[in-house]
């Protein structure tokens, strides 16, 4: 697929997620929350090419491991570091960045720009090596439409979840893709050839005619007959909240419909029900039930507490499976509990 | 020995010490620098009773290990946690302290007391986990006497150095002791009981006279007869400097006048002079003449750079020991090259 994914830390450590995105073009890399060590398996290259880093939110367990990140990317050459997250990501980012000593600088490349979502909009602020990152320069402001980051080939959607501080969801999500349906060539007596190139390229207009073996046609009846549209592959990230009402459940849903997978967290097995409301986090059954409305094609139940022992989490992972049966841990743990 | 030490993290990688001084009634554990994982060898429990965290500065390599100290140390209980280091030190701690999301912590103890070498004076701030650490409340500021932290059994000395910015070099020194010399109280014709307690007590006057079997006797003169003063132990930790000046190397001759262990950083072999030079650090000759004039027991090199391999590293520490033949890499490196 398209999407490729990799839950990052052990069972009842830090976890994050990292995505990369493979357009056929390019690779992208996206990381998801940044606890302590969670990038020691990633290779050093990749962690100076990672595009975004998108935070949930800033509890000690999803930002610790931030200093490793920043120092491989501090003097990134050739294009900014991205930070997104909820409304505290430019405070908290600019604290971390002048975190460190800085001299000897003046001469360097380097740049962090944080786009935090608050009250419905986006803000852009930029922060520069050359001055140890100390002055913030505005770098735009917008509505917000449900999309935090956009390419051509990809957007990374965000919707705050209430986790008594505000933890935002995400959904990398690409854009539907047209291929050509080589069956349908086949069948109006055409050969493939350097022509299709044209029915697949969007910037030639639909009423421009061209040259094929049935003679002039325009390109907008042939991507009517020859092109068939698939839906973009998506992942959705979930940690730190909790559905603490039913409007905020059917926003959810709205959110991750028709992702084809769900990584979520599941902080409480169900004996745990009160801490789980005193913390804010989901239990096994409750992330099972939102999975049976969601219907992914996969579920990665990850982020558990680290007070449960492997035959605990196992059992707690059935919690789960009783509302969603194709459930499933990271598969590196399964390896580790030997499931 | 009273003082136990050993220097944290692997060589090439990011180092730091830790010492323990044990008095007999209490181990004081104490931190220099905290570089990435330089921790992870370290039992929690006892990261958690660090009593002082002393900074030579803030580049990355000597503070991207913060978070993990800091989360560990965050609600301390029972005292305060006690950091210590150059003029920027408030600034950078006062930063990294709010560079996470703190909610539902009003009712939590834990606080950071930061002491800034500045200017000749020593400025303490105090932050509370209660405010998030927002608030700077100022604890005091005294002038600077070349001691930065003080207990009843040793004293922690600094002494800023040059390193393109200022870098603090320390030592902890053990007060001098008086023990009971018993071979002096055998040639007396006295025989040791609980009447020499009277002897060792400090709070009690050399006037007063106390009951021997000599009959009444001074307590002063019996301290001249009885007691012996043993120099205190005592480590010196230099990282991060160059010797720019006569007047540097005298005033740092001076500093670690008499210290038992010497733990002195090596970025660079002598072959590459000029790079040292210009990152402002100690070639290989420059270690083993500066140890052969302090003469201490031991001299452990650190703090060397990831350029160089195994072999390469033992030919840069038979540079040390022209000079300086008990120079030594910490005991961990050493195993590991076999050497």
């Amino acid at each position: 697929m398209p999407i490729q994914y990799e839950v990052l830390g052990p069972p009842g450590r830090d976890n994050a997620l990292y995505v990369t995105v493979d357009t056929g073009q390019a690779i992208h890399r996206l990381l998801f929350d940044c606890g302590d060590g969670v990038l020691s398996k990633i290779h050093i290259s990749d962690v100076q090419l990672i595009e975004g880093l998108f935070f949930s939110h800033f509890h000690f367990d999803h930002i610790a491991g931030f200093d490793f990140f920043f120092r491989l990317n501090a003097c990134r050459e050739g294009g900014p570091v991205r930070i997104f997250g909820p409304d505290e990501t430019r405070a908290i980012i600019h604290h971390r960045l002048q975190g460190v000593t800085w001299n000897l600088v003046s001469e360097l490349e380097g740049e962090f720009q944080v786009t935090c979502l608050n009250e419905n909009r986006l803000t852009t602020t930029g922060y520069e090596i050359r001055d140890g990152f100390r002055r913030e320069r505005q770098l735009g402001s917008e509505a917000f439409d449900g999309v935090i980051y956009r390419t051509d080939a990809f957007e990374v959607a965000a919707c705050p979840l209430p986790h008594g501080t505000v933890s935002l969801g995400y959904v990398v999500r690409e854009y539907p893709r047209q291929n050509v349906n080589l069956a349908a060539v086949k069948e109006l007596g055409l050969r493939p050839g350097p022509w299709l190139q044209a029915v697949k390229d969007s910037s030639r207009a639909d009423a421009e005619r061209i040259e094929t073996e049935l003679g002039l046609r325009p390109l907008g009846e042939l991507r009517q007959q020859l092109l068939a549209t698939h839906p973009g592959d998506s992942i959705a990230y979930l940690t730190d909240f909790w559905l603490d009402s039913p409007e905020t459940e059917a926003r959810l849903l709205d959110f991750v419909q028709g992702c084809r997978v769900l990584v979520c967290e599941n902080n409480y097995a169900d004996a745990e029900q009160e801490l789980a409301r005193k913390n804010f986090h989901m239990t096994s059954s409750e992330v099972g039930r939102l999975a049976a409305q969601v219907r992914p094609e996969e579920l990665i139940v990850m982020h558990v507490s680290d007070r449960y022992l492997p035959d605990a989490l196992l059992e707690q992972l059935e919690e789960v499976r009783r509302f969603f049966p194709p459930a499933t841990f990271p598969a590196a743990w399964m390896e580790q509990f030997g499931a």
